[in-house]
């Protein structure tokens, strides 16, 4: 797996506590939690892969040490977001029907409704159970989860209707992808004891990194190589995605919009998704998405502008965020 | 809604405080938790009923007195177990496919399965969030919450066997309905600033008042009067629900046992269920459920004894286990 350094570091550091907490699961849960993250097959065979890239652990380890503590210090924080992000991944399979994930079978797809919903709920619990000796860090983690939920209704709300403004979908992906990531920065700050300046900073520097991250993602998901990003050619459009560069059009009106808005409201089962695809970029939505990428991350790191962190951190988080946030577009 | 004035005093105390909680959500989120808890009607329109009977919160009250505390004290207590309790029946209703809860439409028989995940998701986050200022109650809650996930998994297990025996049933049933009332016992006790023994004794008290309230239920699902119970009458049988009366048959062995199993066995599609109720009841089942009942009301009792504990609040408990171990059986 490619990536910058501190992503290894995090996975070496995050893991086995990760497989520890895993462990208090009962069996059934427990053996289904091991196939989502990656680490067994199915049938419980032990695999090679070290599961999920470990985004979210990295940037909270590297929070606390922006903060002068050492990484280790923030390693609860770093198995709550996992397990956090891994309660949604598997419940949203669920509620999206998706039957693969990362090549494999959804845990749905292999176990059924009721084992995923089960096996998320523990995941969920289990997150907020590591960080009961930090207040603090509960009710952050706890609020990031309602972004996260209030993230994913609106997506599916989104899916019912034919038009959705670029504030709108603004909004849902702050919750859907940003939340998570500023709970991350936040909590690594405050399980390192940082200022309440730096814990914000911190916050606020995750939160535009999840925007930057989104917009970049919903570009590749129109116009991304399928052998780079894992999904079919143009399959945000197959699914009538009202991702962020197709709000963006929709809310910069005129002709590009109208047709846009026809396309989605229309129930022709073949469009021309290459002329949908043209469309969006010649009204700019391409080069508009690109743009606000890098001003979510110019944002990000004026949020940490005259705060007294470590240098070195610093620098391993703007490549964390430049990994992010570059992936070929 | 009848039962002791302890209920009546919860719901006064808690149903405020768990009504500014819910308004932490997304509105969509909340108004699904609003109708969930009675509270209104599926289009927002405000309804009379008090919603539930607050058997939990009024547990954690009850051990927040007995240790000297004001009931006010376990306030977060009450409404952290009754989001958990709502959580956990939002989604078993989608696990089980149930379409009714007290006479109304469930959650997803309303609003879609998704939207019946998130809003279960946003009440478990928010009934952590409650604790968030009492490390050893978060983990308490933690705890539980991983006992009614066991409970659910094992319970759901129990649907695709057609034998299991009384102790795997009295397992999932400790997890399914005794661990969330020993944590309102606990966690009413640990607000309350009650010494280790006492917080220890409260959770096992409410563990085996969980244990006796289900002995006497799993009689009601097969016994129990439909006017009454508002179940139709066998219901449990009807189902082939591995009961703790129907698995106390199985283990007991002999010839009951035999057709017993022959019955969960066989696929029938209509089977004599009065004979099976015959059958069970000729075998014993019925009175040594009332039996376990009245052992585990005992066992209850005699973890209190030996504390310092209020006269008043023991006489209140006594009152609620009555109340929920002598329904008409």
């Amino acid at each position: 797996m490619s990536g910058p350094p501190v992503l290894t570091r995090a996975r070496s550091l995050v893991e086995p506590a990760l497989r520890h907490t895993v462990r208090q699961l009962d069996p059934v849960n427990r053996s289904i939690a091991e196939y989502h993250l990656g680490w067994t097959e199915s049938d419980g065979t032990p695999r090679e892969s070290s599961g999920g890239k470990a985004v979210r652990p990295a940037l909270a380890l590297l929070a606390a040490e922006a903060c002068g503590a050492p990484a280790e210090q923030a390693v609860p924080a770093g198995v709550a977001v996992e397990l956090v992000h891994n309660f949604s991944l598997i419940h949203d399979d669920v509620m999206d029907g998706d039957t693969e994930r990362r090549h494999r079978p959804t845990v749905w797809a292999v176990w059924g409704v009721p084992s995923a919903i089960l096996t998320g709920d523990a995941l969920l619990n289990l997150a907020q159970d590591q960080l009961a000796l930090h207040p603090q860090a509960v009710r952050a983690l706890g609020s990031a989860v309602r972004e996260l939920v209030r993230g994913q209704t609106e997506d599916l709300a989104f899916e019912r209707r034919s038009w959705v403004e670029l504030d709108e979908c603004k909004a849902m992906a702050a919750g859907k992808t940003g939340a998570l990531l500023a709970a991350s920065g936040r909590l690594g700050a405050l399980l390192a004891g940082g200022s309440v300046p730096m814990v914000d900073a911190l916050g606020t520097y995750g939160a535009h990194v999840g925007m930057a991250f989104q917009w970049v993602d919903d570009v590749l998901g129109i116009w991304g190589d399928p052998a780079v990003t894992g999904k079919p050619v143009l399959s945000d459009l197959r699914a009538r995605k009202k991702s962020l560069p197709v709000t963006s059009v929709l809310s910069g009106g005129g002709a590009a919009a109208q047709e846009v808005g026809r396309w989605l409201a229309g129930d022709d089962p073949e469009p021309d998704l290459l002329r949908i695809a043209g469309i969006l970029e010649d009204a700019g939505a391409r080069d508009r998405a690109l743009a606000e990428a890098a001003h979510e991350v110019d944002l990000a790191n004026r949020a940490l502008e005259g705060h007294d962190l470590s240098v070195t951190a610093l620098d391993e988080l703007a490549e964390l965020t430049r990994f992010l946030t570059h992936r070929e577009a």
